[in-house]
């Protein structure tokens, strides 16, 4: 059984390859909330883009379409453990599937500004949804990168112990 | 530009159809919170799910495979109006791609026990990934949603003005 989608528009970003993402994520483990970015969606979608200005943050889902292999294992550059590809955001995974929260800025059109990009230019977009109080955990728990967060809203890196 | 997917597992819920669900959304406009499921991991991948055991939430993608029509246009059954389909989370979008973020209940070999289910027996799974505090947004805001919300963790249904 196969799945065919088709890219609805596409992702413009400072980071113009792989590694220049691994090197941010290397000077700041924060995150990429400062990164700001477009979505350009095609013009035969835009019309579906009604009513999105009025949230603050959008669920994006993209093709990691610069992932070369999967693997069911990752190592993520800050844990120094091999974990099961499913509890980690590698790109490298079975289907090459990204997903990113996004902070909506603005909507210019069929154009929307937004921060907190932390995939590369070009990158295929295959959906968009608003984020809603579904998504908000506040209770949640994180397995094996507790040891590397600390409360959100507040993270801060942290020396590993 | 085609991207094609393949699923790493199917959804066992209690809802067989979709008709069920919508019934279910009209009852309960709380959501699915309670709603309990099993997703099947094919044991190809099953190593993929080491350390997910310790995340309480988990971001299930899977395919809207029931999904026979798309629009750039929704109306959302509490709502009346007429949306953007991106501003919601209709089944019938460009890429039938759903999203859910599950309680993760419990793992026993490649079965993760999960609440939160919100989508139909036999659902092709894409992709699973942990839950983390970069989607926690406490202070976000919900556009149309909100007149049918209220804050976060205390959701009741409200009665339209």
């Amino acid at each position: 059984m196969e799945i065919v989608f088709k890219p609805i528009g596409v992702v413009h970003s400072p980071f113009k390859n792989k590694d220049e993402i691994k090197k941010a994520r290397c000077i700041d483990p924060k995150g990429f909330d400062s990164v700001q970015g477009e979505l350009e969606i095609f013009p035969e979608f835009s019309e579906g883009l009604k009513d999105i200005d009025g949230f603050s943050h959008i669920i994006l889902i993209f093709a990691f379409h610069k992932s070369e292999s999967h693997s069911l294992h990752a190592h993520p550059p800050f844990d120094g453990s091999e974990r099961g590809v499913f509890s980690t955001r590698s790109p490298n995974r079975p289907n090459s599937i990204g997903f990113t929260v996004l902070n909506l800025m603005e909507r210019k059109g069929r154009v929307l500004r937004v921060s907190g990009v932390d995939m590369i230019e070009g990158t295929p977009i295959l959906d968009i949804k608003p984020y809603t109080p579904k998504e908000q955990k506040p209770d949640a728990r994180f397995g094996w990168l507790e040891q590397w967060t600390v409360p959100p809203q507040n993270v801060e890196p942290k020396t590993k112990k």
